[in-house]
């Protein structure tokens, strides 16, 4: 089996949109550079934090040429290339391995409801076999609340008997942690990343690789050093603070979310701009959200707070 | 209100493949003719049964082009354009009506779960102001069991108060009677169309505009006699037959079962290819199918059978 490529705290970086619901190229690089300078160990550029099932092809592939043209290491970039067409998935990850991206975070086919194993595991075996590149790693994606397509414990397995120089990792978002205990158990070798920082420090105890989680976009560092400090007396301690800080987005939308807090924290109100079928958080549910994370002390970018949750001290 | 530009029964044309996967444009033409030739009065390319999902934009756009440069009309076609990402569809969409395509089919972006009616009300509106043309007519598509973000009444309704002359039908694969009947009730002026041939003749009683259904690819005259027949008095015994029909296909992937139909019917083994993620049926699957079809009578293309199922006499 091959080396996974990623280990740590990597974040699916939003997406920032012009007034026309375009890309903003710029700000996207502006932010993937401070993400990295807080300590991330990669982005997952088109996660589905970073709304890339609303975006086209072209437009994914463009936005990678532009981080990539201006000094954003493909050593860094895990972009999602997963889709619901097999043609779109094979040129999406195509493109990323031709220009050197160190991993692909996979989504199966995800229209289709109800498909089996077999089906799933002919979709990715046709993109490993298209794509016909030793430097292609992919991350499976299994994100069943949204997806609905999800991938099973046997798919794993017949994946990685067959492809074990291909399938390096998996993310699960299934935001079940025994969920997560059992790849970790059953497949020690994938590098498996839980997608919700609460179990961050459970998923290092058990052998995990780390957490990609939407919320590194705001608070990079603070999850970070969980990663770093995981062995230590201060981890469990840690973990409340992060976890506590992820809770006050309970009942918002996570996305329309997180780009208020990065539209305060660049000072730029046109971050807040989603694209349909998402809607950016009304002004009252703003301010009510801004005020939870106020009392808790957390700013974007990390002013220490006593609750542990963010780390300028880092 | 726009006149709604369809009525009767439409057929969402299966897509053929070759080996390789690439879509086999010679005989989906094929198929398409021989859907019109007998009596469909429209083929929905690019719907959930043709597998446009699994298809890619460019793909679509140039199997499109080739019906339309071959003879298929504009008028017959009303291709299915609806995607995840806004700018997809948009560019289907425009792309079917500058070819003059009659109407379009068009799903909810699909990807996000848990979407307020608000950001799928934006999401058609940016659709259609971006479009930008009074030929556009679009049939909403309401298909929860697969797409799992369905068309609420509410969004019908306001959807309708806000583009009366460009939202002029709707398809409803909720595969819920009752709910269809709501539709017909709360919406008369909307063409509806029941996804299921099961609901045709008491969509027709309800003033609804017929069907649009995966069968029809296989039994189009039979399905069409209750199109043409509903307010005669052979119309429930006629509806019994089609709906016995339908039955045979419990049990069986539906998109697959019908594939092998009509690999039987062209005498084209390759008919039966799929993409992944479904699978072609297995060969002790495809028998079974053959056996219970044979047994109620039915022959794709009309052999009259004594249940009323087809019609060669149409």
């Amino acid at each position: 089996m091959s080396q996974p490529t990623f280990r740590g705290v990597l974040v699916p970086a939003l997406t920032p949109f012009q007034p026309d619901l375009s890309p903003d190229a710029g700000a996207l690089l502006h932010h993937c550079r401070w993400l990295l300078e807080q300590g991330a160990d990669g982005l997952v550029v088109f996660g589905t934090t970073s709304e890339a099932n609303s975006l086209g092809v072209e437009e994914r592939i463009k936005l990678l040429e532009h981080l990539l043209d201006n000094g954003i290491p493909g050593s860094a970039l895990m972009p999602g290339t997963g889709t619901s067409a097999l043609t779109d998935t094979v040129r999406l990850t195509a493109h990323a391995v031709s220009h050197g991206c160190a991993g692909v975070l996979m989504l199966p086919p995800f229209y289709y409801k109800d498909v089996s194993d077999a089906g799933l595991f002919a979709s990715y075996s046709e993109v490993i076999q298209r794509v016909g590149a030793t430097e292609l790693h992919i991350y499976l994606y299994h994100i069943p609340p949204i997806a609905q397509v999800g991938i099973s414990l046997e798919l794993i397995g017949r994946l990685l008997d067959e492809y074990a120089d291909t399938i390096v990792g998996l993310k699960d978002s299934s935001d079940d942690w025994q969920h997560t205990a059992v790849i970790l158990k059953e497949y020690p070798a994938l590098a498996t990343f839980c997608g919700s920082e609460e179990y961050l420090l459970e998923t290092l105890r058990n052998g995990g690789a780390g957490s990609i989680t939407a919320t590194g976009n705001v608070n990079p560092a603070g999850i970070r050093r969980i990663f770093e400090r995981w062995q230590e007396t201060d981890a469990e301690s840690l973990q409340e603070g992060i976890t506590r800080m992820r809770r006050c987005f309970d009942g918002y939308a996570p996305i329309p979310a997180l780009k208020a807090i990065a539209a305060d924290f660049y000072e730029a109100p046109g971050w807040r701009t989603v694209r349909p079928p998402l809607c950016a958080l009304s002004e009252t549910e703003r301010a009510a959200l801004m005020t939870t994370l106020g009392q808790l002390g957390f700013t974007m970018g990390g002013t220490l707070s006593d609750s542990g949750v963010s780390a300028d001290d880092a």
